[in-house]
């Protein structure tokens, strides 16, 4: 059973392979009469884009978003919104030395062994061009959602290399290449990858996806919690090994009372003394910031030799020379941001649904 | 919208509240003709009930399971298979107190948000009875897969607490109460959670599962990719905040050539040089052990007093006096494995519905 | 994959055999702070209830349903609410005979041929008793449809006979064993219906649903059409074999003039000319009555032999001594209601996620 | 909640709009490894053109498939399969009167009661230009099936006029403009329809779909019953008022002995005796041909003036200009064979999940 489908009530479904003629998404049950054009699109397909700085593949992708239906005179009219991106930049040249062969830690070998056929060229619909639909996707969410709720992500950590959280500027995240809120380290992360990358080698990443005004109610017990599907979300993204909410992994090592975030009341509104909890109760949202991380293992596509096989089980040594990112986290920010958007604003549409307005 | 079903072919419905009647399950799309009864089922219930040891809740539920339909002369036979429960022990007057006030931290506060009206009783929907369905069909989801697939699970790391990962041993899993792999630790870690208990106090913990001669194949991309159905499944478990697939969070830090997991050929045979992946690549499982973690975050059930506010709006101090789990994480690690089968068994019928056999 | 769940909202998945030890479904989904009892539901289970008059099957089940869970202090929650039915007649002696041998019309046949394996008693899960859990979710659908809904059915056809629809009277529905709106046939048909069962015969029926007061732009193209789920969820009733909608088949013979439902605007607001579409255009209800109707066909349970063959492949004749209905159209009636209910909740709510209001 | 997806493991998503610059149709879980090429689907389209003869409407479509995705060097990847056909034929001038005014009995009206906005060149997306795309994922549900099964469709009736069933031919049915398979009539009904055409009117008609081959026990109780399944897909096309299954809406003036398929042993394989039920027994299908027929209800688009409103609620007339069907029901004889064949592909991988190869 394939699943090409994300979302209940604001589904997306992707669709498409790295070099094929084009790749796309439908977009269903969207509500109609949201104000929507190319233009509320493309601006985040450029920010995910190609080739646009040393640190990301130089593969050159104009990834230019049409409408090809659901919008009338401007207007969203309810029905399913099909949008299509070509590919123009395929040098399937590239790949021929892995049709062949298997990339350790690479999808390639598993979709020969699921499906019995792959499409190499370029890691196929393995590829994380695959993203460029969620970001789409992710941009006709955002309309959802409304101006009120604004979901934004940053890369908080690259390889080993942690920032200062005091010097946290939103930003400087759209300053630099790295999408990195902390203008004290993008010197330095610049020195690391490019020598990463002079290296033949990769290196991983952690990106952090907050969303500010989030109303609460959002989620659904017990299999349909919001965090439950942010983590299915998140995971679900090329490279992805690790999802976490709030305080995450560093919550297990925590006592009850360090946990707790405390309820009061400020001008007779509910406030919350902390956010251990990440903005989500009981699968709930509690109307705090969501807040969430998602670590992205190092590209598995490099020129460090590594042992493998063959198709034909022969062992051999590889290494990837085609167009690749030496830190495939940095451009996984705005996709990241995309599905929490989808998230929300499938969430907003299913609470809706059964609660009301 | 709410959603109380996990899963596409191996469909499990939960329902029940802490101190109703009853809870129970429905499990829909079981294959026929398999060896079923009660007897299968109540060994997995028995380990994860209440009331055991000094370290989990002193709630006494014996937890008998009755299976109402599906199996007939002792075999399944295609159509859903309910399971119930029966509540014996509902101590209400326990939570009469928390009926007005909400606990930090808890999902109290978000259910009324929500719906604008809550079961209050032992948490209602919320409660962690809620995963002895879960369990139950577990180990309905264990006898899809067969004798072929084990799945095991051990508590890694209790609050600031690591274990010892060369003395593992999953036989000590069976003999501690805390279902730590690490005979090592046992005294130390039962002399730091009755302190913990003593203090009114709640603590965190690690939660790693281990499925074992999972074929390769299991797991559809894009977004029905088995880490992230994994991730789903784990993030829905109460109290949980984090998940991650083999290397997990650690990957973020290594370059690419640590990360991979070389191949090899032996005795004509694929092999690999490691599982930094946690056998799964691309959403797809490769054929060594799927190896997930996740982290719970201590109970917020406790006699500490912590800041909150009533239902009214009122700043208040809350202690919660019931029975509770000093650490709930304990008690997780058969859930943890009973949703690593049911994802593995729906994920088994939907490779077999789409590719065959 | 089985598929035992209706509905994408308003949710309801049931389970049971005819002569396990109960029947129930669980409805999830259900809007909260909705007035409900087992005194809600009842009365409609009643109505449903066999052993009431000589034209339906002397098996006496008292049908007393029991809330297990989703209701708290007499108001649902929005968790899921579990119903059960205890089944307290299974005369199982009575299905000895049929357990080796195949009823021809039954699905005692396909249940082998699919799963290999059948309950036979009663007709294990393929038996009409099923629809019980149906009734009883029908009467929640009804309070999620709140009073400005209405939905009634009754017998419009037995066998080759039709009623007389200009005497029409939805009061004597609840006055005859046959659930017919015409007072002038009852007598004919109790005569012609006690002959069918003298001759230990069997015959067919066609139910008319009616609901009155549905909003209009419930429906969702393409493939969720009000309409097509109406036909999906009638002809899932046991021995259904033709559904319509207005004029159903007999449109195939209009013209577009004459088919046509003209438009007029009465004091300021839209009214109809006529009803030939039956509620619903394009697959969205258009704020007229939804008209519905479905065939079913004679019970295959009878005493009239019938060649056939048993389990081993030797032909015989066979005959069904238990305890039948003559006419299982008649207690189709409140099957059907309760399905037109249970379509119109689950859009009513899914209209609501997608469009708001 | 919109729904423009079909199918539960072979799911069809269709998107578009009659005037939009293109249709299309993403399918998801074919299998792996099936050959395919546009050569495959282009005949199927062909067949459902229009443009073709006097009796459809005159609109040129090319209807030239392009598949964008999921075939790789000639064969599916079982990754989505994404279909495309642009519009190229948009005389949207012919719809400009139809803006402000709602055609009686077609979905113009509805949709703007449930969306607030409608595109209303050409119907939008309630045009029956989407069935193209049902007719493209058909033909590839058709691979799906393989050469064993066979599904052929032909128009039985014309307004009041029906065929002589002992003349059925099916080579008949494609050498007329009508798929009708009784070469008797065509002489009358070509003259009948041009009468139709000529005095602006429209007609119904009634359309068979005959599955052969089809193994038995595909189908699922409860809710997914196959022939539940071909309810909803039959009742979703365009203009739909009417389904039914072997016998149909005849079997409720039948007695049980008139309508029992009575089994045989012959040469050692079950034979039956009649097929009343159409194939499917308790919703399962037996082996036997699975026969369906639906009710077409006349276009509602015509040129004869019908009494209606417009936008702003004044009363008018219409009449439609445009380019119409004066029979959709012709039209709907490949459409109609491509849902069945969609339900069927879908089955055929639900039954090989659960129950296996």
């Amino acid at each position: 059973m394939s699943y090409n489908t994300f979302g209940h009530m604001f589904r997306v479904t992707t669709w498409g392979e790295s070099h094929g003629p084009a790749i796309g998404c439908v977009i269903d049950g969207c509500p109609p009469r949201i104000a929507l054009s190319e233009a509320d699109i493309q601006p985040f397909l450029d920010r995910r884009r190609p080739g646009q700085s040393a640190f990301t593949t130089q593969r050159q992708e104009p990834d230019q978003v049409r409408i090809l239906s659901g919008v009338f005179e401007g207007q969203t009219t309810g029905t399913p919104i099909s949008l299509v991106i070509e590919n123009t930049d395929q040098r399937s040249r590239d790949y021929g030395a892995i049709a062949q062969t298997y990339r350790p830690g690479h999808a390639d070998l598993v979709y020969d062994l699921k499906y019995g056929i792959r499409d190499y060229r370029g890691g196929g619909r393995s590829s994380a061009r695959e993203t460029a639909c969620r970001v789409a996707a992710g941009a006709v969410a955002r309309k959802v959602l409304g101006s009120g709720v604004r979901v934004r992500g940053a890369l908080v950590q690259l390889g080993p290399k942690d920032i200062d959280r005091t010097r946290w500027d939103w930003a400087e995240v759209e300053r630099n290449p790295f999408f990195v809120p902390d203008a004290g380290v993008v010197e330095d992360w610049a020195e690391y990858l490019a020598g990463i990358r002079k290296d033949g080698s990769s290196i991983g990443a952690v990106i952090e996806i907050v969303a500010d005004g989030v109303p609460a109610g959002l989620g659904a017990p017990i299999y349909g919690k919001l965090d439950a599907d942010i983590a299915a979300a998140f995971m679900s993204i090329n490279a992805v090994k690790g999802v976490e909410i709030g305080d995450g992994f560093a919550s297990a090592s925590l006592t009850g009372p360090e946990n707790a975030d405390a309820l009061f009341m400020r001008n007779g509104a509910l406030e919350f003394g902390s956010n251990h909890a990440g903005g989500v109760l009981g699968g709930i949202s509690s109307g705090q910031p969501v807040v969430a991380r998602f670590a992205v293992k190092p590209t598995s596509s490099m020129l460090t030799p590594v042992p493998s096989i063959t198709k034909d089980g022969v062992e051999t040594q590889v290494i990837t020379k085609g167009r690749h990112d030496p830190c495939v986290g940095i451009r996984a920010v705005p996709v990241g941001e995309a599905m929490m958007a989808c998230v929300l604003a499938d969430h907003l549409l299913r609470h809706r649904g059964q609660v009301g307005g």
